[in-house]
Order: C-alpha cells, then sequence, then structure tokens
C-alpha cells in the first residue's frame, strides 16, 4: 500500500498560531482606543501612550510565550 | 507500510495557545477602556491605572496557568 | 509498523485553554464597564469596584474549575 498522507512537523507551530490569535486581536482593540483617545483629546497623547505601552507589555507576552512554550514542552 | 504521519510536540502548545484566546482579547478591552476613560477624564487617570492593574492580574492569572497546566498533566 | 505519530501531553490542557476562552473574555468586559462607570462617576469608585469584585468572582471561578477539572477527570 502507497502512503495515504505524509504530513510532518510539529504540533508546537499550531500552537503558537493558536497563541497569537487572542493577543492579536486584543492589541487591535487596546492600541485603537488609544488611538481613538489620542484623536479625542490630543493633550493627554503623552500620558495616553505611556499607559498604552504598559498595556501591551501584558498582551504581547501572552503571545510570545506562545513561543517559548513550544520549547518548554518537547 | 511507510510512516502515515511524522508529528511532532507536546499538546500542551495547542493548550496553552488556547488558553490566551479569551485573555488576550479580554486585556485587550479591558485596558482599551482603561484608556478610553483616562482620555475623557485625565483627572482620574490614577484611580483608572490603579483599577486597571487589579483587572489586569485577575485575567492575567488566567492565561498563565494555562503553561502551567502544561506541566501540572503531564 | 513504522511510528505513526509522537505526539505527547495531556488533552487536559486543551481542556483547561477552551475553558479560560469565556472567562478571558467575560472578564475583559465586566471590568472594562467598571472601569468605563469609573471614569464616568469617579465619586462612586468604591462602590463600583466591590460590586466589580462580586461579578469578577463569579467568572474566575468558572476557569479555575477547568483547572481542577483535569484532576477530576483522570
Amino acid at each position: 500500500m502507497d502512503i495515504l498522507a505524509e504530513l510532518n512537523g510539529n504540533i508546537a507551530t499550531i500552537g503558537y498560531g493558536l497563541a497569537t490569535l487572542g493577543p492579536g486581536i486584543g492589541l487591535g482593540i487596546l492600541i485603537g482606543k488609544a488611538l481613538e483617545g489620542m484623536a479625542r483629546q490630543p493633550e493627554v497623547a503623552n500620558t495616553l501612550r505611556t499607559n498604552m505601552f504598559i498595556g501591551v507589555a501584558f498582551v504581547e507576552v501572552l503571545a510570545l510565550l506562545g513561543l517559548i512554550a513550544g520549547f518548554l514542552f518537547i
């Protein structure tokens, strides 16, 4: 019998793909709201940008941990 | 018969990927609303940031437990 | 016959990942609305925070039960 299917690869790539799904949408909402606030009140743009970076750090780390998870769980 | 599929990796990476999906979107909404409030009333930015951190802690722990779950359930 | 697939890990990690999906989004909406209310009327911030914690407890327990479920269903 011949080969029916030849699938190669590591399942960790799917894991990372899933790990970017939520943070990707979340970062879009987060930074979008910051830009909306800057457009509404340009005089607080600096405060908004500072707090935006704090928030981005919390969300971005979730997606990057998805890449590290591939090394952790062998 | 030859090898049908050569998939490697740990299913825990998919588990972590799924665990970031909800918190990733949730953190985006949460921090986005905080930034929206800061733009609307800059004088309560400190109160909003404090409460934002409390909320972030509750949501972030759900995603990080997804990484710990990979070590718990071997 | 050769090795078909070399996948490791416990399916309970996927179960926990799915269990955080709803609560993660839900907590984001819940706390985000509380922050929105605090920005709108800063004088009721304490009342909002107290009620926010009551709501957070109800939603958070759903996600944490997802972790306990991995130990219950062996």
